[in-house]
């Protein structure tokens, strides 16, 4: 399906950094659900580069909804959002034209589209065509929310800073909700920006782990063996070229637990089952149990540093050195938030669909 | 999908545990491609519990092909590998029927059927439905190796015992491929099967990390940016009940790493380009670069213990203890590291034919 | 998807004429519906061949489910079905082998698997494969009755033989339903019968075209524009090779009415909205509007006859004759019926299913 | 997928008639294919209303790329195309509101949306829907010329005039390709165009039957069962939703020839294989045999007609009486013509990327 996910739900991605726009289709999403531009509007400021550490790309991201909405209501056939490129600089990143940038996909793209590709700013593996699904994501998140769903993502950690655990899910969600650099702790979050100026003095950036929780979600959604919560949920995430892990409840500290401490135990309370702890994170058997769902996902350094690097011209094929001196963020996680955010809110519509037909979420 | 995964060649898994039988059909393998039972036969056999620290369940395992294999290759249409259930002693389970294993699906099972499942032996959420995933697997991985693709998978740590890492790829793969306890270090492996023996005289179970290895993939394959290489093998993965977490190369820990530590340098050589360090796990933007794919499963504890546990009878919807003594194993990560290598297999099978075309394995 | 059909009910198909079995994979069928094996059995029975002028081939058709199936009702987990193959007389097609049939895909599959295909009687493109669609629809067809839906299939003509138009649809369904040669006149069976023995006489086969009604499907299902409800219909009948022809209402009438004519006016009464004519077969841009879905498909001549042909060995690349001798049907029409019937009932649960979620048809 | 098409190369659609825009995502299309501008602005004016027997509404289909094409190639990247809403009377169509049109989609709209639907001017049903299919068709039919295929779609019929046959395939592409009404025979076209006229001054309409030809397919594509050439083909071409009949080769015709006058006997010369005849219209067992592909469509007559009809107001619940009196078509066959030709071109191009891999095209 490349470009599109979702089975019920289905949503498809177009464009690139420097064409004419990117944008996204909602296919399959019930009739009925408001639309509100302005929170649309809210989860992209959320996403774009906010202070003198990212990025001095400062897009508007000015978007237009083409369709499938009508009297601010969704009307069940496609929503089509586009978002214009306008601030686009590509004499920025002319000179390194065939010159493989560490890290990032401009030689794999090159090896699968043959130099047919748009490379200017990325061009369709910019962190920016991320901004599409933060615009899908308000949308899927005010459906969620009509029935109880809530997802909040904060960023657990930045290099070896650590952000509080969440205490109580329902205030820390409504906490982080409005935050661009969405962190519990007051402290870890200066902390956190410390490591980032210290990297952006160095040339160099950092990396992070953001930690998601899915609250309100009915028991009894998923469909295994292969769409399993988890399987949907990391398709999903993992096309995100920044993510490169996505653990469910304690993950890859399970390794280390025995079967005793790990086991989640039943109780029933007021004829409804719950779960002592959740280190499972809402999920058995790929079905999830009415816990919440946790998840983790680790973020990669941004790899685009102004130290320099030594790599290839692939036009050429010849060894270069790179020095790159564009617009870019010494570190994408607390960006990546929001966008992770929204993929679970699309991820979840379309598994709520499935399970209970496409007039569930109206 | 459900039940089927892929998209140019497509798995569908079928079967529980006490059921009569259980298989896999596998559709769009290009025609022309060997099968060799005996191999199937070893394969599944690396899945069987293999000593004294393992289930006391012993099944052979007899297979049979139906279709889409004639004078011992593809046909071409699909391949249906079914295998009976033989092993079945039902009444082990009859006693839990309504209680809810902790860290088992039987719970969410329940939500989902709404007691319409078969529950003997964990039904459809078994893990013994992994070995039709297996025999699809011996096929795949043939396949695979005629074009010069190798898949290695190693125990990488149980519980705080850590395997030695990869040295030479080729000579490891070599090694760990008739080892139904896939360790590179003996010592490891010695050290390991103490901590199994440890937690089942303690009653309970250990966890631990697969780290799989793919090498001689083309470059070029994926199809970002919701068919990553990333998204679709994680995918695959996060079927299996039992494992939480995926990462690809360093994973989890770029969250500590600066980028410049994290990005790998590009070279050329001989007219071909390769990465100073492996650090993406060899994939660019979802992509793969040419260079060994590299990632780490996280497969937690068995959650079947003989230790006593608080639950839920869910028919009844009370409270109620549980003393879970069928057959189960103290450890499934072993047994776990073909079902993963197979799963690759399937995946990349999968990723392959889409890039290059149905008859690509041929 | 190649042998899969189908979003949230999906059906995978598999076997070869003269291999180990057929069978099918239903999967996202909902938990708690009834399994009959006596329907079932009926169901394969009408498929079979019935009288002189049939083929000789006389297979018991002998089934076993494998999976999916508990205490006789759907688990909500994938159904296995397979039919051994035991009938098979592979020397009578042995002669043949490299020869195109005309007709037949001999050719084309050689085209498409390269000499890999098992030939002997068709292989996978033997109507054989019909069979187990004919099984998975006598559980659907079960399930679509509790929720009032019925379909109806009749031999609408054969040669210039016409059947009567159906007249009161419960009461002729009802009257369908048992035949295996579903005509609602008495008198145009006999005569149907007539062209039959005399194409089989003459050492030649006749066509024909089968008209089928479905009634109670509620208004408001179908996912256009590609997922219209004539779209997936035609999609799973066109996977039948013998039909060459899907027209929904008047169909190909439609060519030669004036909009005035073909319009089916709307009107209310009590509550509900019915149409006066139904001359758009019960659908209305691609969505069911409550009314009687009605198509007709054009079932071709058997390519199988004993008159002497021209044609090419492809495997010496070289003209041939060729004279077909083995076991063949002079018509297939009347078993085409319960073939239609049966993947109408399956692509109307996947649709229900998508429409109103997994556990609709329960 | 509801609004998407495609495995290989996925077709994805969006829009409504009196939205902001109207438009297509194509996804999976090889790179470096040539977009002309010219080639697209030459298919949309095809598609157009023509003369004073046709819609008033004459809008400039003033098309923008948004994305996938780059340096006047394809990227390999989804293209993303938009058209425009200019022309939009939504006023025409207001008092029409809650009233169904029969023969329309307005009532069944109603169904599935719950009255969120847009209705304007048919909203997502309108036959506008298709211009961003014939935008896409033009890139694909480019794409497919280098490949040697080529594909023809003329009026076979009106009412009851009839064209000529095809009668040098390569030829008569050559002429229908400029046309806008597509009529082999001059004479033919004169007499379709008086019916048209007719049709008008009766406050009516009429259908017809669309023929389409494809040349140069290679043999061996298709993917049966169930996503033979007919199934793919069958299952786009009946999202349009005036096409209620499709068929191949002789199609209805079968139904009255025996065997022996049906099959195509194949000759071998020059080292490739033909058949004398084409009755199955270049498809065996679902997958092309490398002659003609050839089928019908049949379309039925425009369902706007401005006589006086009954039919219900459906927001009411209460009978009444329609005469529709806004822009609209007497005969939407001529433009309907581009459309087929087109979606012909769209499913070609998925089931060839399928068969080859994601570079064929290129």
């Amino acid at each position: 399906m490349k470009n599109s996910f979702g089975d019920s739900v289905c949503y498809t991605l177009f464009g690139e950094s420097h064409g004419e726009a990117i944008g996204i289709v909602i296919d399959g999403l019930a009739p009925g659900i408001n639309v509100d531009a302005k929170e649309i509007e809210k989860f992209l400021s959320l996403r774009r580069p906010v202070d003198a550490n990212s990025t001095a790309r400062r897009e508007p991201d000015n978007f237009s909804i083409l369709s499938g909405v009508y009297n601010g209501k969704t009307t069940g056939t496609p929503i089509s959002i586009v978002i214009n490129n306008t601030q686009t600089k590509s004499k920025d990143y002319a000179a390194l034209d065939g010159i493989a940038r560490p890290g990032h996909a401009d030689y794999t793209a090159f090896c699968k589209y043959h130099g047919f590709e748009d490379r200017r700013g990325g061009g369709h593996f910019s962190g920016r065509i991320t901004a599409p699904i933060v615009a899908a994501g308000a949308i899927c998140l005010n459906a969620l929310k009509n029935k109880g769903i809530e997802i909040g993502t904060h960023i657990s950690s930045i290099s070896n800073v650590k952000d509080r655990e969440f205490d109580n899910f329902s205030e820390d969600i409504k906490i982080l909700e409005e935050m661009n650099f969405p962190v519990l702790s007051q402290t870890a979050k200066e902390k956190m920006q410390q490591e980032i100026a210290n990297a952006k003095n160095n040339c160099d950036s950092v990396g992070g782990v953001l930690e998601t929780v899915v609250t309100g979600m009915p028991s009894g959604v998923g469909e295994p063996w292969f769409d399993s919560v988890e399987s949907k949920l990391s398709h999903a995430l993992f096309s995100v070229p920044a993510i490169k892990g996505v653990s469910f409840g304690c993950g890859f500290d399970f390794a280390t637990m025995s079967g005793s401490q790990a086991n989640d135990e039943f109780y029933t309370e007021n004829g409804s089952v719950y779960t002592k702890t959740n280190n499972n994170g809402g999920i058995n058997g790929g079905i999830t149990n009415g816990m919440p769902i946790v998840f983790s996902c680790a973020v990669k350094p941004t790899p685009s540093i102004s130290k320099k690097q030594n790599t290839v011209n692939f036009e050429k094929n010849e060894n270069c050195e790179i020095e790159i001196n564009g617009r870019h963020d010494p570190c994408v996680v607390h960006r990546a938030a929001i966008v992770v955010k929204c993929i679970t809110a699309l991820t979840l519509c379309d598994l709520l669909a499935t399970r209970f037909g496409t007039d569930y979420l109206a």
